[in-house]
């Protein structure tokens, strides 16, 4: 990857059987549909995919089900693979390094809330050194919010320098505008993609990646050309783009995110296995869905 | 277990070699010097075990050598089996029971720490069923200050109310006596262990188990003698055995708990791989088991 790292980035959903096993069938269409919609790079295995709901074995499965049914090449994948254990971390990891993935999106180990920066970075480049492997990029994964711990601008850029053929890019999912720019100035070799396409121009602007974000799931094809736009220095056709698109991601906020593309899935699929979560999370309620539809 | 389920419980550190395997030897050793010391049960793969850093195969393998070895009897196991994927804490739950352990441990689900408490019963009532033995003896284990999510006094009388005969216990680990208080208060039918053998006597006054505590690793016969007084009912006596106690606690919790429990057994052990703790943790520091020690 001598080029940055950058593009519209869709952390997809996870269908479920009424059984609570993956709904392989409904998944490859959905990925399907998110990378014919326009993303540069599908993620299974994000927050919004409820990645930590699955077993090491399934994601190693799914991933490689998305390869090998023809629905997605390697150099389009971008798997979350990050877990409290580093060995299982190592295992994910090296399994999407091996396959050819463009990226690994990692979280921090989400137990030992208060773990230092310094042990963070053992944590980390531990990991890098026992995948062992040139092709390895890394996109470390701020979510906060619900790791209660996050990865500081000061980490990101120590962990760059380290590595700076392998620690590429970062996800900011904490919706915090502030800590996005800390990380694009304190590590310029990193490219920063925040979790949400309104910061997208943004963020493009100080030279950022593009976006990672769940309402790529509903509305990849405004985003991708919203994208687009930036890319091409288009501020303000691109400003202009970014109204709608912030109202279409503001009506599956409101809704929870995940229960809100799953509800808007299962109406415009008609296919109601789509309103299925997996515990802690409660089931999506099936009116939500026809509500969105019409909003949007 | 017909009978209350009650005692103290140490849940056992982990001791590591220089790469960062577990060293079985140390472990052992460790296990066998806290049950000789007066602990009724051990419960591997506590937060105290850095249990999160540990793959779901390493916790089967060091639970079967427990057993294997002649360290630990089954009926003296409780091992902690939460994990955030419902499937993973099922293979480590149902391969408990089916060793004959006298209970398992299990956090909440602890990366959507949002869920409700009716997403939270969903899960359990979920895995509960699916392990699907009335041998399984459960543990909540509750502890939001690292997990984010707590188990509500309300959630542990439902589930106590639903499935009498396998949600039996409830660690409290949150330091607040207030949440101790209304657990035993909403759920009578639980044994309520303090993660403090500070609250030892308050909580055995109320019903309470006994503890489940962390400085059960370096002062078990004190908590042991502690607790008997207090199940004697000898309260005089206990107030008086509880100031040392306490005093052994406070030391070891201002040392950060895991690493000086670790730098205390190297120095008693005389053997340094104590020292080292999984990252995302730092090492202990050689010198803070010296000092410990002269204190204690």
């Amino acid at each position: 990857m001598t080029d940055r790292f950058r593009g519209v980035i869709t952390p997809i959903l996870t269908p479920f059987n009424d059984d609570l096993s993956v709904a392989n069938d409904l998944y490859l269409d959905h990925a399907a549909a998110c990378l014919a919609g326009g993303a540069h790079y599908i993620s299974p295995f994000g927050t919004t995919s409820e990645a930590t709901s699955h077993s090491v074995r399934e994601r190693m499965e799914m991933l490689e089900l998305l390869v090998s049914s023809g629905t997605a090449r390697p150099e389009q994948l971008m798997p979350g693979t990050g877990l409290c254990s580093l060995e299982e971390t190592l295992t994910l990891s090296r399994h999407a390094v091996d396959m050819g993935c463009a990226a690994i999106m990692t979280l921090p180990p989400f137990f030992f809330v208060n773990a230092s920066d310094e042990g963070l970075y053992r944590y980390f480049s531990l990991l890098i050194e026992r995948i062992g492997s040139v092709k390895a990029k890394i996109c470390l994964y701020h979510i906060p919010q619900m790791t209660g711990i996050g990865i500081s601008p000061a980490l990101a850029a120590r962990l760059n320098e380290a590595f700076p053929e392998t620690v590429v890019a970062y996800k900011d999912s904490s919706g915090k505008w502030e800590n996005t720019k800390a990380v694009i100035e304190a590590a310029p070799g990193i490219s920063v993609f925040p979790g949400s396409e309104s910061f997208l121009i943004d963020g493009m602007k100080l030279g950022g990646g593009g976006c990672i974000s769940a309402s790529c799931n509903s509305n990849v094809a405004a985003i991708r050309a919203l994208y687009d736009l930036a890319a091409a220095g288009e501020w303000e056709a691109a400003e202009a783009a970014l109204g709608p698109v912030n109202l279409h991601r503001k009506a599956i906020q409101d809704g929870g995110l995940i229960p809100a593309l799953k509800s808007l899935k299962a109406h415009l699929s008609e296919d109601a296995r789509w309103l299925t979560l997996r515990p802690p999370l409660e089931n999506a309620d099936p009116a939500m869905g026809p509500k969105l539809a019409e909003t949007l």
